[in-house]
């Protein structure tokens, strides 16, 4: 540390005020962030603000858990990497045990595969003849990629595209279970496998169900009844097609709102959850199997760290993180992590309003304020990077890589 | 285009059944908006969806009628690059006439900078010893630039550090005068003025105040008489400060909403909209001074352009565009940009629903389907770049550099 502060002293970045109050620059701080070199240097309080912070024992908890529980039920895993666009999560996910990650578009599977993360479900449909060139480049470089297919036209597209460039695309067709995308399960799904069965560049194995409406179902029991009976049209799809001859070795979905309901849904073969891994105010909000309003299985390892920057009054301070901080999709605000009493208000574009109930810690200028998000896939597409910690100290940062990758 | 073709023909990365189709394979269309080189080749159909598109006509017609206005009532304008986020845009807003760029944020300023843009006025103040840093350290390349302070403390610590590096900072006072931030107007900032007299390193010039709870009131009559009423606090207390013998030249606020309300209020001196240049759902139902129920002062110039991926059925269409391609903080979705039978609603992280008013036209997999933000500024901030095209051709590529910059 001596000689750290002595480089300090001669930084033309570091005036002489600040020695004494920190042990590093910013000047080196900074260049510790640029090279990822913080392990055993940096301290929350030292990050600029607003932050994402990922507490690791949370986040390894929620990992160890959800991917024990899945493969102690029999069922493959491969995680939703539209939660994190984060390749060193898809690696430890894949570590733990995950068969690979799903991509929501094209554009985050290029990212993933490019960090060499195999094993890929694009869970949208790949329509028009830029994307389906891309695809094909894409299957070139990681050749069991999966693409979702719900209609005819797509499929033989895809099909013409890889007999052209003489290789098999691994299809999983897609299906309208509750509220997404998808042909609807049953006959219309069933004949759509059949009509690809002529189209020799395309592999059929898997159909996809993602039931949006079931996921976030409050209640433990409502949630199951809704889940099982979307998901059960799925898995009659698959025994359709298999009386019919048709090999479908793979039935993908499910949520982390809905893991321990179709994990015990015979059929189904992999779940997909993403929002485990971080939790946000949203999940915690739909009751959990024991009973229990809060949904707690998973622990809240995904926080913005917020510095107040004004006080216009004793009652009200004011936090640097506002809409562009933090998912704005749902009808709540970020929650403070530790005190119930410090409440949150969008304070427009840059800031968040702060207030105080009777008893509550107050903040003053300077202070930090740490918020679980609301939700937490469209927050984290809000970063370049997240800042990964064990308990006060970074340990880590990781490049969300694809960010913004929504195309 | 023969040449490009023969290429085309050669090339690894393009399916012979793509040829005839289009121009291009995306392999040279990716190269293209690498470089930045789409002038004359590109079209808004070839573009990746979601895409950030801005319609240069529109946006060229909003800057001149807004910079037009507020210089031809002999104010100056400062426009605020939250909005913008893009150097590009900072410097052809300069070029018509602005004298500056306000930015939220210290590193979104800090971007500005390197890009070359100043007369730059950062609107929150800066706090902390390693923000301190840096502001110094941008003083130093943009010397120019205008720094807010609302609390003694905050001023103390920034002289320090001026002093430190033998510089002056540029100091704007900033004022609650409805909702954001500041210290509050009259004796409150009087005497925090009076306080940083005795600081030699600080230069106070100025008075900001920003009047967020101004800008979006419904209607042209009640939002002046709410805007007179808060920024005469900020006028009063410019003229306390004068009556005290303390100079302050510049008293800069306004919006969007209240520009051609500020703009005839006597001690405003500077006006810093943002929004005019994109305009967005949210501002034009504010209303106009015209007594119109959509506030038309400005053209709508900045869309999402998004393709249909599924079509689960005749009465549903599912574009690529969902919680990640819009900002999501406003009660009210993306609105068709031409057709309003076309009904968007959000349908998840990376889609949204489309639904079809009797006799409006249907989209089916693969079309193209344009919507007008919510609301700009945090929609701008999903984006690397902006696609600029003129009617259906793109013309230049800008990068949104400060994307993600709100620390």
């Amino acid at each position: 540390m001596q000689s750290r502060r002595a480089f300090l002293a001669g930084s033309v970045f570091a005036p002489a005020v600040l020695l004494g109050k920190t042990s590093y620059s910013w000047a080196e701080i900074e260049k510790m962030i640029a090279r990822g070199d913080v392990k055993g240097k940096l301290s929350k309080a030292d990050l600029p603000t607003p932050a994402l912070v990922l507490d690791l024992d949370a986040f390894e908890h929620n990992v160890n858990k959800m991917v024990g529980f899945v493969k102690g039920k029999g069922r493959a895993i491969r995680p939703h990497g539209k939660t994190h666009k984060c390749p060193e999560i898809a690696r430890r996910l894949v570590a733990a045990g995950a068969v690979g990650a799903c991509a929501a578009k094209l554009s985050e599977a290029e990212v993933f595969a490019q960090a060499g993360i195999r094993g890929l479900l694009i869970t949208t449909g790949v329509v028009g003849p830029y994307k389906i060139e891309r695809a094909v480049r894409l299957a070139k470089l990681a050749p069991d990629t999966i693409f979702c297919v719900d209609n005819i036209k797509n499929a033989n597209d895809l099909n013409e595209a890889a007999r052209a460039a003489k290789i098999k695309l691994n299809i999983a067709v897609d299906l309208w279970v509750s509220n997404r995308t998808g042909i609807m399960p049953g006959e219309p799904a069933v004949a759509l496998v059949e009509a690809m069965q002529g189209l020799s560049n395309l592999k059929f194995t898997t159909l996809q169900a993602y039931a949006g409406g079931a996921s976030h179902v409050t209640g433990f029991e409502a949630r199951k009844k809704v889940s099982q009976e979307v998901m059960a049209k799925a898995v009659e799809t698959r025994r359709m097609l298999e009386r019919k001859g048709i090999a479908c070795s793979h039935l993908t979905g499910g949520s982390t709102g809905t893991y321990n309901i179709d994990a015990d849904i015979d059929g189904i073969t992999e779940l997909q959850p993403g929002s485990f891994m971080f939790m946000d105010v949203d999940y915690n909000r739909i009751g959990g199997a024991d009973g229990n309003a809060v949904y707690g299985d998973f622990k809240n390892a995904l926080t913005v760290f917020t510095t107040v920057v004004s006080k216009p009054n004793d009652d009200l301070a004011i936090v640097d993180g506002g809409l562009k901080a933090f998912s704005t999709d749902k009808p709540f605000p970020p929650k403070h992590k530790t005190d119930e009493g410090i409440n949150y208000a969008f304070g427009g574009d840059e800031h968040g309003k702060i207030t105080f109930a009777r008893g509550a810690n107050t903040l003053s200028v300077g202070d930090k304020a740490e918020f679980i998000i609301p939700h937490c896939d469209p927050s984290v597409n809000l970063y370049d990077k997240m800042f990964c910690v064990r308990g006060e100290n970074v340990e880590a940062i990781w490049k969300v890589a694809a960010r913004g990758m929504s195309q």
